[in-house]
C-alpha cells in the first residue's frame, strides 16, 4: 500500500534534484532509512543489512538496492517501477568476502553512472566508514561530495497528508500519556505502567491504529530522573516517586513526541515552581512561532522567561521532528538554540522539549507542533502541567 | 544499578585486550552501542549523538566519552570510575562547526594516546565516514586498523548471568507469542493483536519485568507475509489470514527472539506440509548443536531435511544473538549457512530462524538457544508448529 500518491513522491524527487543541482551533484547515494522512506515509500526493517536509494539527476525515479528477500517488500511499499528495485543475493549478507556496497558500486558502473559528482551522506548513522571506502575504491572516476542532511532538509516542510499523520500521532501520544497516568500508582511496577503506554501507542485509537516507535520512551523513575536517556525498571513505584516520560505517538513512521512528568504525591514547592516555569517558557516559545521566525528566536523567548526566574539551561530546547527510524525521530537539520539561524517555514514541524535538569531529577513538558500562518499548531491536546496524584 | 559485578566487566575488558594484542592494537575506539554496553554497562538511549568507549591496552578501565547530559546516566549504569566518564558540552550537538568526534580526538591527544595502532569498527552502524575522517585527521600519528567485530566476537560466549537474562527473555517471548495467539481472531485489528504482544514484552512476567526491544516485531498479515521485514497495519484480521510474527523477548538488552505463524482457519495442505518440514528441519539443527560443531554443519543438517522434501532456501538460517541495540539483536559475527566455519563453543547463543519464503507467503518457526555440553538449550518453551484457530 502506498501512503502517498505517486505525484507526491515525484514532487519529493524533484525537490531533492533541485537541492542536488545547487551542489552540482549528478548522482545521490542515500543511506538514511528515513530519507529512503520519504523519497520512495520503502518501509521495511531491513536496513540492518546495507541498502541504498540512488537518485540520478537525469532519471525520473530513484533506484532501490537491497537484499533479495527485501525486494519483495519494496514492491509493496515503494512507488518505484519494478525495474528500479534491484536485489543483491543473500551471499552478500554478513560475509567477510563480499559486501553489498560493492554490488552498489558495480551496479553504478554497469549503468555508466560512475562519472561526475556523487553525493554521499557522510555523517548519516548508516553510512559507515567501510561503505565510503568501498564506494571510493569502486568509483574511481567520481568526485565525492558531502550530501549529509541534503534530503533531511528537503523533508522539513510537510505536505498536508504528512501533517495529517502527525496530527493522528499526536492524538495517540496524548492517549498514551493518559493511560500511563491512569496506571501509575504506588505498588505498580514501572514496567507495568510502560506496558499500558505501549499498548496504546501500538493499538492507537478506534479510528486509526498505532504502530512501533523508532525509539523507546525515555522513561525514568526516582534517582534515574536525573539522567535524560535512561530507562524504566521493574521496581514497584513508591509514594513521592517522580516518573519522567518522553515518548512519541506514531502513525506510518511519522512521530509526534510528547513529554510529561507524573508525581505520585503532592509536588514539592520547588517542583511545582520549576514545572510552572517550564510551562510558561514553553507557552512563550509556542506564541512566538510564525513563518519567518528564526530557531534562535524561539530559544530566546524561552530564555527570557527562565532567566526571569533565575533558572538556566545549557542544552538546546528542541529540533525538527517527523519521520523516525532508529535511533531518532529528529530530522537533525536544526536546533532551537542561540545561534541557529534556521528560518521557520510554514508546515515545518518541531518538537520543543525544554526539560530542566537539576541535580536530583529533571522535569519536562514538551509539545510537537507545526508552523502555520496563525502560529504553532500543537499535535497533542494534553495539559501542560506536572501531573500528580496523591 | 550495575547488571554485573565489577569483576565480570573487568574480565570482559581483559578478553578485549587479548583480542587487541593479537591484532597489535594499542587503543580501541568503540562506536557500537551494544559493544559499549557489554564492556562498560553504559545503558542509555543517547547514541543518536556521537559517543565512544575507548580501551587503552595499558589502562585498567575503559573511557566513556559522550554528551554532557548523558554522563549522569553513565554514573548510574557503567562500572567506570567517575574520572573515566568524560562529557562533551552541548554545543557539540547537531552543530555544523563542532563535531563530538573532534572532542574525542583532542582528548586522546591530551592523554598522549595519539600514537601507535588505533582500532576502529569500520563497518559498525554508528561509525560513520565522517567520524573516520575526523579521527584520521585529528590523529595523524596513529596507524588505523580495522577492528570491526573484534568486540562482537568477544561477546559470543555468554556468562552464567547473561544466560539467565536470555532465559528470562525467552520466557517473556513465549508469553508474548501466546498473548498474540489468544488475541488474534477475525474482526480484530492487526494493531490490536500487536498491542497485546507489546503489553506482554514490556510488562514481562510477575517474577521479572520486560522492557523495550531493539527492533519491532516483523509482523505481517495476508499478502505482506510474502516479504520478511514489513510491518502490521490497522486492518481487521479476516478468516484465512496468515499472521507472521518474528519477535523477541528482552531482559536488560538481552534478546531471545522467537517466531511463529498463526493461521486463522484450517491450514491448507501445502501450509501444513511446509510448516512440518520447517519444524523437522529446525529439530534436526537443534539436535546437531554441540561445542565443536561448525555453523555450516547446522546449515547442512537443515538442508538435508528440506532437500528430502524438495524444498529450497537460498538465505542463511540463523546467526548469533544476544545484546540488542538498534537496528539489530544479531551479533553479526557468523551465519548458519554453507561455508561458515565458525566453531560453536559452549555458552554461545544463536537464533535459528529457518523461514521458508514462497511466492505468496512465508512460514517460520524459530528458536533461540545456548550451546551446552548436552546440546541446544532453547530459551523459550513454545510449540514448534504452525498455530491455527478456526
Amino acid at each position: 500500500m502506498l501512503l502517498f500518491e505517486r505525484s507526491e513522491y515525484l514532487a519529493r524527487v524533484t525537490r531533492v534534484k533541485k537541492a542536488m543541482a545547487e551542489k552540482g551533484i549528478d548522482v545521490l547515494l542515500i543511506a538514511s532509512p528515513a530519507n529512503q522512506f520519504w523519497l520512495t515509500g520503502y518501509d521495511g526493517w531491513s536496513f540492518y543489512t546495507p541498502q541504498m536509494v540512488v537518485v540520478n539527476s537525469t532519471e525520473e525515479e530513484p533506484l532501490w538496492i537491497g537484499r533479495k528477500m527485501d525486494s519483495v517488500g519494496a514492491k509493496f511499499t515503494a512507488f518505484l517501477a519494478e525495474r528500479n528495485v534491484l536485489p543483491y543475493p543473500d551471499n552478500y549478507v554478513g560475509s567477510s568476502e563480499l559486501h553489498p556496497i560493492q554490488f552498489v558500486a558495480e551496479e553504478l558502473q554497469r549503468r555508466g553512472w560512475d562519472r561526475g559528482r556523487v553525493g554521499v551522506e557522510t555523517d548519516d548513522y548508516y553510512y559507515t566508514a567501510k561503505w565510503d571506502a568501498i564506494l571510493r575504491h569502486g568509483l574511481p572516476n567520481c568526485e565525492f561530495v558531502d550530501a549529509f542532511l541534503l534530503v533531511n532538509r528537503c523533508r522539513m516542510v510537510k505536505s498536508d497528508r504528512e501533517l495529517d499523520y502527525m496530527r493522528q500521532a499526536g492524538r495517540i501520544a496524548a492517549a498514551a500519556q493518559q493511560a500511563a497516568f491512569d496506571k501509575a500508582q504506588p505498588g505498580v511496577r514501572q514496567c507495568d505502567v510502560m506496558a499500558e503506554l505501549y499498548r496504546v501507542t501500538t493499538a492507537g485509537l478506534p479510528e486509526f491504529g498505532g504502530t512501533f516507535p523508532c525509539k523507546p520512551p525515555n522513561a525514568m523513575v526516582g534517582e534515574y530522573c536525573a539522567a535524560p536517556h535512561l530507562s524504566w525498571t521493574d521496581a514497584p513505584l513508591e509514594k513521592e516517586d517522580l516518573f519522567y516520560i518522553e515518548m512519541g505517538g506514531v502513525r506510518h513512521r511519522y512521530h509526534s513526541p510528547l513529554s510529561r512528568c507524573i508525581y505520585l504525591g503532592k509536588p514539592t514547592e520547588r517542583m511545582d515552581f520549576v514545572a510552572k516555569v517550564i510551562a510558561e517558557g514553553l507557552n512563550a516559545v509556542l506564541e512566538k512561532v510564525r513563518p519567518g521566525v528564526l530557531c534562535e528566536e524561539l530559544a530566546a523567548a524561552w530564555k527570557a522567561v527562565i532567566s526571569r526566574y533565575g533558572i538556566e539551561k545549557d542544552s538546546r530546547i528542541g529540533y525538527p521532528v517527523g519521520i523516525g527510524f532508529p535511533p531518532t525521530w529528529g530530522e537533525l537539520t536544526a536546533s532551537l538554540r542561540a545561534g541557529d539561524k534556521t528560518v521557520m517555514e510554514k508546515n515545518m514541524t518541531f518538537h520543543c522539549i525544554p526539560a530542566i535538569w537539576m541535580e536530583k531529577y529533571g522535569l519536562v513538558i514538551s509539545e510537537s507542533f507545526a508552523v502555520t500562518d496563525k502560529g504553532a499548531e500543537c499535535f497533542a491536546d494534553f495539559p501542560r502541567v506536572l501531573l500528580s496524584k496523591a
